[in-house]
């Protein structure tokens, strides 16, 4: 009898997934019956955006962590995908740092092309996942029809993220405070803060970003508190790194070297939980954000239960490219083209890049060490070889950029590794592109 | 064997049952093993309030909908409990609408002196509920400690509330709308909108209560949009009631007569959902939000399913009493004291129920059809009567107060039914009492 497998989320990893199917029964193969469930209505994962914060229409919580106006953050040139290239979804290159509806755009191009659509499940939640004598029992809510069933699945592929629940720590004073508290979750529109003072707390890539926008977009004052370290880059003359929060009496906020600052808004960048509630604790990853996920042999099969798999959460430097890496690995698995060791191999293959990853130094060395990984899975794969070398070269350059003016690195451009040319200059600085649109964006 | 009883949600219905069974355990009964879970970390479910929106520090949707300076919008007189009066309470009569602080103290105050809180497992959420052979397997998660488990219950009684889960429904421009959209559930501070014109959409106790506190704590323009009617209340100068939202456009709204508005913020007072994600569908209460709920045999025992109960799910006028008298009457119906009848006459109860809202004819007839559902179920236990009468008589004042005049009916006093004292008249009329604190409250 046929194989079945649940893929669970239709944003890029699980995207990936089913590409990775299509791909191989589209060379002839017999493929397993593949059930995606999405809870949103659209695929796309976060890049599909929500005005809608907290709980959706069906009284979920809402996936999306997205903002209005958000360019991609790295260079495109780090994250094209091996078997669709942006030349072959815009018939032309195109500048580097992609506005998110641009990205969303070229997504979906590739599934599109695919045709894998009917395979998902929109507006689908998973409930509840439990291991049976045959596999897997997934029990699911139909949203629209507020219809709960179980149907049973040989392998579950975890393909839901981990930049959708928010870690949201709590301040003293946070109970009292006459202003907005929010998590990067649930930011929006830069707009809501034209014109004040905002505190970001955090130095992660939302701060970084956040604050960017916030600055691009009229904010009168940011003010970064950081926990261990500021950021460093050369920021604008209203934009202040502070030590860590202590408090906010009033709307005063007050940091740990005993200074100041009135403030109108808190926003809380301090990341994202690794969250699976519909998961027991036999089938839960447990991790932290980090290169070598805790638990995953290759960094996808559930080393106490092989069977199951998780996609996509790793820390990530490289993004599509690996999920998509992972994805065929996956894929070759289940289809029985690469047996999975024991558990003492398994356990060794894990600790052994805990260990690889402490051993680095720095960014750089991170950077390479997750185009190794890539490298090491597409070799056992037919995903199309590409110059991970490259890759890690453009990231390495937007360090660079990042670092010579936060503010204007997304004006460079860099060469793809897929087609080998050159992107080209945008057509407008980034600061001063206020329309993010598509359609916008693309008259190069 | 001594049976096992889950509670799930230790808010007020939750907290409810717990003194239920503990007064008859006072009184020298054998009762079950009870076993509560609750979600937050402390008790007071809805009346336990939260700075943060969206989900908590465990990823959970957050259960509070409450905000700051929040003041009862109906008269304390009719909801106090028939076992433990104000007085009893506080020491002395207080005045009728008091704050959330106040009520949260004397709710509080009951449950302390019963001696329950080590009944409740807080910081536990429920993640699955499923029929057993013998009864109920309820899978919970400790979230402090992340881990999974499952414990059997001959019983299973719902006490998470119907007011946390918030319906939100979509117009369009939002997704372009450059200021806040939000719902009622993730208001919290009045003073985030002061000069703000701020459009409300919806007409219930929500928008009515949110709107007359943006009023007190300085917006610029208070904008309530209705789909079928206007409130009709005699409204201060700077707001006013508009016909449906058709589309925001830019920060232009427009309404259905044609008329707009520009406004920075909107908040949709547009109600809740009962929403039982940990429930399977043969399990789960699906019901409209009404005085006669679907499917519960004396408002209480899950028609199709008796052992299993739900405990104020209905439309309010009254509250924490009528949750009293649902729990006395559930916790004889398990200690065996009620029976409970075949599935036919189950059916017919709630036939008969829906019948007589259905004929009812406007706001007291409701009342009146609520209060008599309380003295229905008290009857049958031994639950103090009380003057259910009079709690309707207060509630009948207490409209004729808000029709005369929205922004000074909580200035008034009404006699108490279970001590028969008259309340005092508060201090400080209601739209100057800008601190709400429990303190200053009681200073009569």
């Amino acid at each position: 009898m046929n194989k079945r497998v649940a893929i669970i989320g239709a944003g890029p990893s699980g995207l990936a997934q089913l590409r990775a199917f299509q791909s191989a029964a589209e060379k002839g193969a017999e493929v397993p019956e593949i059930v995606c469930f999405e809870k949103q209505s659209n695929w796309g994962g976060l890049w599909n955006y929500t005005w809608r914060t907290g709980l959706d229409q069906y009284g979920e919580p809402v996936h999306g962590s997205m903002y209005r106006y958000l360019w991609s953050n790295g260079p495109k040139e780090g994250l094209e995908f091996a078997d669709y290239s942006f030349e072959e979804h815009f018939g032309k290159q195109i500048a580097s740092y992609p506005p998110r509806a641009v990205l969303f755009d070229y997504i979906e191009g590739r599934v599109k092309k695919a045709g894998v659509r009917d395979m998902i499940r929109f507006e689908t939640a998973v409930r509840w996942v439990q291991k049976s004598d045959a596999g897997f029992d997934v029990t699911v809510c139909d949203l629209p029809n507020d219809r709960t069933y179980t149907e049973s699945f040989d392998h579950v592929i975890v393909a839901s993220g981990h930049f959708s629940t928010p870690n949201v720590p709590q301040f003293d004073g946070f109970e009292s405070f006459k202003g907005r508290v929010l998590h990067a979750h649930d930011f929006r529109d830069a707009m809501e803060f034209s014109g004040k003072d905002v505190l970001i707390v955090g130095t992660s890539y939302s701060a970084e970003d956040i604050g960017s926008q916030l600055w691009k977009y009229g904010t009168k004052t940011i003010t970064v508190s950081h926990r261990t370290a500021e950021m460093g880059y050369d920021w604008p003359d209203n934009w202040q790194e502070v030590p860590l929060l202590t408090k906010v009496d009033g709307n005063t906020a007050h940091f740990k070297d005993g200074t100041t600052k009135d403030i109108d808004a808190v926003i809380l960048c301090t990341g994202y939980k690794h969250h699976f509630p519909y998961m027991p604790d036999d089938l839960r990853l447990q991790t932290a954000n980090r290169l070598a996920s805790a638990d995953l042999y290759k960094g996808v099969a559930y080393v106490p239960q092989p069977d199951l798999f998780y996609l996509g959460m790793q820390d990530q430097w490289f993004t599509f490219n690996m999920f998509d890496a992972q994805a065929w690995y996956v894929r070759d698995v289940i289809m029985g083209h690469i047996a999975i060791p024991d558990l003492v191999a398994r356990q060794a293959d894990v600790a052994d890049r805990v260990a690889r990853e402490d051993a680095g130094e720095d960014d750089y060395d991170a950077i390479w060490y997750q185009g190794d990984y890539i490298k090491e899975l597409i070799a056992d794969t037919d995903y199309p070889s590409f110059d991970v070398e490259g890759a890690c070269q453009a990231f390495k350059e937007w360090k660079g950029h990042k670092k010579k003016d936060i503010m204007t690195f997304r004006n460079n451009a860099y060469k793809s590794v897929i087609t080998g040319t050159m992107a080209p200059i945008h057509h407008t600085p980034w600061k001063d592109a206020l329309d993010d649109s598509l359609e916008v964006y693309l008259q190069n």
